[in-house]
């Protein structure tokens, strides 16, 4: 028998993270602008739980009675496999298949949530996290993928970055598939399929030097690793490489989708040609350019369910991490058609497509930005001295907290050295201080915390203005309330 | 082996739901409402993962290496046990017990949540659901805990409850061990203890009568079950009930306070007395009377760790449930003092005290009496008649975004039947069509949906003004979005 220890270790799981006000402040005023935007676009809020079971969330391993590793999951009571939500779009799948008769079609929801996935966590990557999506289910048209991406440009917008700061970048499934068809490759065979994909998928980071190595003969990287090759003929290798990068990088919808026209082949080909067209008629009839939404041939997305359209977003400013080096910050959004996600459920195929924005890797380029920062309401401590006369400075507290302010009176047990220290710790504003002598002649002390580094930091006429400000001073206790608000505000000046 | 059928069926899991758009934003305009009243006192937001260590929680049972059943638990790829929170104080303790060197001290802070209990789930009683918690960490004054019990009755009236509508009750656990210590029954003998404080915790629902009984002897109920009782003597019998059950009701505190002194004995039942006395001392010195916080000897409080002071928030009105049945609600928000959380991990006591708001089942009163409601805002529907011309009504949505409307154009594929169908299924305010003749003339019909129902049950001089309003107009293309308004506006009228 493994007994526990008789005192646990106060500590956090691996991969999850404790959140303060100033970060918990921002994300609330994030969320606040995606929902605006959303909701003006139509969408209603759906909520489902944090738990599904797990055949519902499609993450059974195949031909085992085991959920698949990558997800949190427990077996209920009644012996059922329950997981942890890893995304907000299986969820709704099961509630779409679940409701589908009493819904208004198409189905416009958005959700935002929290995530997780058992994965190893690592810098900057956590196991729970919030996403904000929003889907159109039982729509086919082009319509529905299109305003998905006018959508996130406004969103990303709303959410300050200017026009320039971010692209959302497009393609197509099928168009993929068209390449590979126009190269030989079967998509019957999934394998080669996939590796081609997964290869295309690196063009960013190898370049067409090592995207052209890995569709030959294979790729030896700056350590020495081999990676075998899909072992396509030159042909097959340039179809592809002029697919995915073309010589001349050319914005223009209209130019671009004509380009590509005479790349891909079949059925698939035709079909992405038809659905990116219609799409960028959309987008240029709307006003939406190429200065905010572009073809990019580079984009698969890993998931296996998208069918169509495919885009994500991208920032086009460096990121630093937290050690400062400029990174690869990769998609803060990103989405596409997925027609097949109801039908594992009831059979049918119901079209749909959807766009999701990873609010916590978002936010934290917002942050350090500071494009997202909410200044935190000030802080008036009260001051306790007296403890026999505490209940004087909580009747205050109440005053000052219906007169609008946030105001606390000192609950702990330390003296006054200590509680100037815990008001500073705090961040307060005003520190009101209530002596003896100064109760007797109706009189308050308040004292201002934000002088001291107002005097230290400023220069020229404001160093002179703060000068003259008392750091303290003596206020009636009947106009306590107005006397604080003149001082506030003209700190603000 | 157990294979899993192909096609999963799709249902919830039990003892969760799925939420609409109405109660999600009633939801967040209560807490945003709490949210203020938490902050306004000072307390700062926390947020802590939803998944803790098993052994942090407290929730391994004793001697044995598996988790408690009431917790959804799973283990790690390195097997330690993670749980999903039950409540938010545990992770409380944890976060203290982790950061307690660097934190100002009293600690406080407010965090909003999720919770999950596996336990049956039955009729309003579900396994994930939302609590609203503030604690004071550090400090052992009873100026902490009468701060809590006035910032419920201010929360619970900034939610819309009217004075008299709720009343906080306050007892402590060391008058409760007074009373026992005065009844003879050691303090020592958990198990008599622990059955008397529960039959205490039954007043409100046998009686004097039923708490006599199950004092004594043990007590036979309607279907003829009987209860083994705690046998105690006649005397300590009517020493408890004196307590719990007084003669005369009163509610002034020193007058109460006066009797129970009287009633008590030992350390426990001195130390009870002095707390509240002091409580209540604070509480009536900020003009907090017992229209809003009363003395209660019949709370308990079912959890284990409280050391102190206990309290609970009640209705005062009748509460119907789904079937329209009035029930005995309990309470929508409680606390207490508990100053041994922390040194389970520590060894070291950290006095605490605490308040958390049982959201979702406060939720479900307010809005049953509609005091949340947050009337959504309109839908403009714009109808998509011509595919061809589809784009011409996304780009007129767009410019009704930007005007401050809510505005969708339709995305679906089916004919104008089924598409002012689904803009009534959405709820949307006004249709816009845009015929081919009206394009040609710059025009757009704009259909007014609300129009019919106000007939229907519009009476006397509104019947009239009603009638005089067309209930479909032809607008310049050119002034829709002032011409949406102007008749928006005239609908609110």
């Amino acid at each position: 028998m493994n007994k526990q220890p008789t005192r646990p270790r106060a500590r956090l799981p691996r991969g999850f993270r404790d959140r303060g006000p100033d970060e918990i402040a921002a994300e609330r005023k994030m969320l606040d602008a995606i929902r605006r935007v959303y909701e003006s676009y139509g969408f209603d809020a759906l909520e489902t739980p944090s738990l599904e079971y797990t055949d519902a969330l499609g993450k059974f391993l195949p031909d085992v009675d085991r959920p698949n590793e990558g997800v949190f999951s427990f077996q209920d009571e009644d012996e059922q496999w329950l997981s942890l939500r890893y995304d907000l779009t299986a969820p709704l799948a099961r509630y779409v298949a679940e409701n589908f008769q009493n819904m208004p079609k198409p189905f416009r929801r958005y959700q935002v949530g929290q995530v997780w996935r058992n994965e190893k966590p690592g810098p900057g990557r956590y196991r729970e996290f919030t996403q904000f999506d929003a889907d159109t289910v039982g729509s086919a048209s082009p319509s529905a993928d299109a305003e998905l991406l006018m959508m996130l440009a406004d969103t990303l917008e709303a959410l300050g970055l200017a026009r320039g700061e971010y692209l959302v970048k497009v393609n197509s499934r099928n168009l993929l598939d068209g390449v590979l068809e126009a190269a030989g490759v079967s998509l019957a065979d999934a394998e080669k399929r996939g590796t081609v994909l997964r290869t295309i998928d690196k063009m960013d980071r190898l370049g067409a030097r090592g995207v052209r190595a890995l569709l030959g003969e294979g790729r030896k990287d700056e350590s020495g690793d081999v990676t075998k090759g899909a072992n396509l003929s030159p042909d097959a290798i340039e179809r592809i490489l002029e697919f995915v990068a073309p010589e001349k990088d050319e914005n223009d919808f209209a130019l671009r989708l004509a380009a590509l026209s005479g790349i891909v082949a079949g059925a698939s080909g035709e079909k992405g040609i038809a659905e990116l067209s219609a799409i960028f008629r959309m987008l240029t009839d709307c006003g939406y350019g190429p200065d905010r939404i572009q073809i990019d041939t580079g984009i698969v997305r890993g998931l296996d369910y998208y069918t169509g359209p495919v885009f994500e977003a991208q920032l086009t400013f460096p990121v630093a991490n937290e050690a400062g080096e400029t990174i690869v910050f990769g998609s803060v959004g990103s989405g596409g058609r997925y027609d097949d996600l109801v039908a594992r459920f009831t059979g049918q195929t119901v079209p749909a497509c959807g766009v999701s924005i990873g609010v916590s890797r978002l936010l934290s380029v917002l942050r350090a930005r500071e494009q997202v920062s909410e200044p935190a309401e000030k802080l008036v401590m009260i001051l306790v001295l007296d403890k026999a006369e505490a209940a004087a400075s909580f009747k205050l507290a109440q005053e000052l907290r219906e007169a609008g302010f946030r105001a606390e009176a000192y609950t702990g047990e330390s003296g006054m050295k200590a509680q100037m220290k815990y008001a500073d710790r705090r961040g307060a504003a005003i520190a009101i201080i209530e002596g003896s002598d100064e109760r007797a002649r109706g009189e308050l002390t308040v004292k201002d915390l934000v002088l001291g580094a107002e005097l230290a930091k400023s220069v020229g006429d404001r160093a002179e203005w703060v000068k003259e400000q008392p750091a303290q001073v003596s206020v009636a206790r009947a106009n306590i309330a107005a006397s604080l608000r003149t001082i506030m505000d003209a700190r603000k000046g």
